[in-house]
């Protein structure tokens, strides 16, 4: 079993020819995961060949507006396709009344369900279960209050050890409960372990987002040991204090952040404006935490 | 002199890789003005190497998402660049609530004054006047509330015929007088009539916009005799039920407009996404208005 995320803008405030602002696809199995949406994220999805009505869950980070200024044509898009399905967005508490005042001004009523979930806690929290997958939501240290993401995979059940069928003449309705852990008794009371009939089931992966933020190991705890790690990179080493003060982290920092969160990948990406060439972020980054890769708009990692 | 009306997006409610939502720069002078600003908006004005801090002055038509959804990040994105100058947004009244709330959820207080003009009347109206030009306002009739512009080039003065100054011996101080319309009277008390001293101003030019509208023969007064004429054209004739109960005209129908406006010359855009190629809504219009063009993203017009 794999994740794919596919990332549809890495850059930061304001957009560049080669650099949309924030947003991400994350792919767990049939399901779909929109995470930030900034201003293009439409054309971006029609680019990557990802349909909108894939989606039924949008993250959204934080309000600035090169994380969510996308939304709001993508769900007019949605309603221009008449959806019916209903569609969940988990997010800072404001974008309800911004996204609501917007259908006011343009005398919309959808021909779906939009449902508001406001971020809140000060605290790692379980805000989405899918059959896919657990979707936590925790706090970042930026300007104004934002949240990052992650996302773990569901434990997928064993397989079965085909021969065993045979053998313990084990009836087709007891499969799916041995694939889920059970022992099984066959007709002379004997029990078969559940570890002799099945293949260990494949390990799950996680993929944590940090939005924007400033430095903060308190942030550690929540990502602890995730299979890929996003952390925002805005700024090299050198501008630490610029970093600072506007609550961003460098390529540096991030990589400080992997290691100490013991990631066993980095992907760094909401790249100043200023960067033309991001080869020296990465390399300091590297310098720290080696596998680290950066981000670019239209790249795509598995995580297998 | 002329006017350059830069088409920054030709297409129509949901956005394909080749057309981007409503946008359009006009160029009058060293003036220059922006008329809608849908998503993308900052993006193709980098495409088209126009520098955003070059505009005073927007126009929003209505408030569908295809024709303002860009502005927000452009506000932004001045900001970030520590513009200094007031921005003046014509805008239909809910726009500025919805703008203010969006700065109160990311907590910005702009480096700019940003000044909301609202448009609310049902009759032409002088809305603007630069050094360059006037602007005028006038109602479409959409499922909203929507409004066109007429953008007037101001009147030009006069050239002075070189030959005469010395001729007459004409003060330096005199010459402004004389490019604007008066007669010399010369040390001996003899009139010279400006016809002599001067050859005629050129003409000024003329631009109108419709925005999304039903066809509405009503609005015709106000875009009569202009040298260019944007009319929306969403769809060809043979969908005019759609059209109709969309709020919107048909190519064949934008033609019949700009005859009976009497246009010098009429540009089509705001295509549904339906339409790859667009050339049967182009010749659809030329079969009433020969002189039709089809606008597209990144065309340049001059009118001179």
């Amino acid at each position: 079993m794999s994740l794919k995320l596919t990332i549809l803008g890495c850059g930061s405030a304001t957009p560049t020819l080669d650099r949309n602002p924030t947003a991400q696809v994350l792919q767990v199995l049939e399901r779909f995961f929109l995470i930030d949406c900034g201003e293009g994220t439409q054309l971006q999805l029609r680019k990557n060949k990802i349909r909108p009505r894939h989606f039924d869950h949008i993250f959204i980070s934080h309000l600035h507006g090169d994380h969510y200024l996308g939304l709001f044509g993508l769900l007019s898009s949605l309603h221009l396709y008449s959806r019916n399905k209903p569609m969940h967005v988990f997010c800072p508490p404001k974008l309800k009344e911004i996204i609501e005042l917007q259908l006011k001004a343009s005398d919309t009523r959808l021909t779906y369900e939009l449902h508001f979930h406001e971020l809140e806690d000060k605290d790692e929290r379980l805000i989405l279960e899918t059959n896919e997958a657990l979707v936590f939501s925790f706090p970042m240290n930026h300007r104004i209050p934002c949240w990052g993401f992650k996302f773990v995979e569901k434990p997928r059940p064993k397989s079965m050890r085909g021969e065993k069928i045979n053998e313990y003449n084990i009836p087709f309705s007891k499969i799916d409960e041995i694939r889920n852990g059970s022992d099984f008794t066959d007709e002379n009371g004997k029990i078969i372990s559940n570890e002799e009939l099945t293949l260990p089931a494949k390990e799950t992966r996680t993929y944590a987002f940090c939005s924007d933020t400033i430095y903060d190991e308190s942030i550690i705890p929540f990502v602890k040991n995730v299979d890929l790690l996003y952390h925002e990179s805005t700024f090299a080493h050198e501008l630490i204090d610029k970093a600072t003060n506007r609550y961003h982290t460098t390529a540096l920092q991030a990589a400080m952040f992997a290691k100490k969160a013991e990631a066993k990948k980095l992907i760094i990406g909401h790249y100043s404006s200023r960067y033309g060439d991001i080869t020296p972020l990465l390399n300091e980054a590297r310098s720290v935490f080696e596998n680290t890769i950066a981000a670019s708009d239209n790249l795509v990692i598995e995580i297998s």
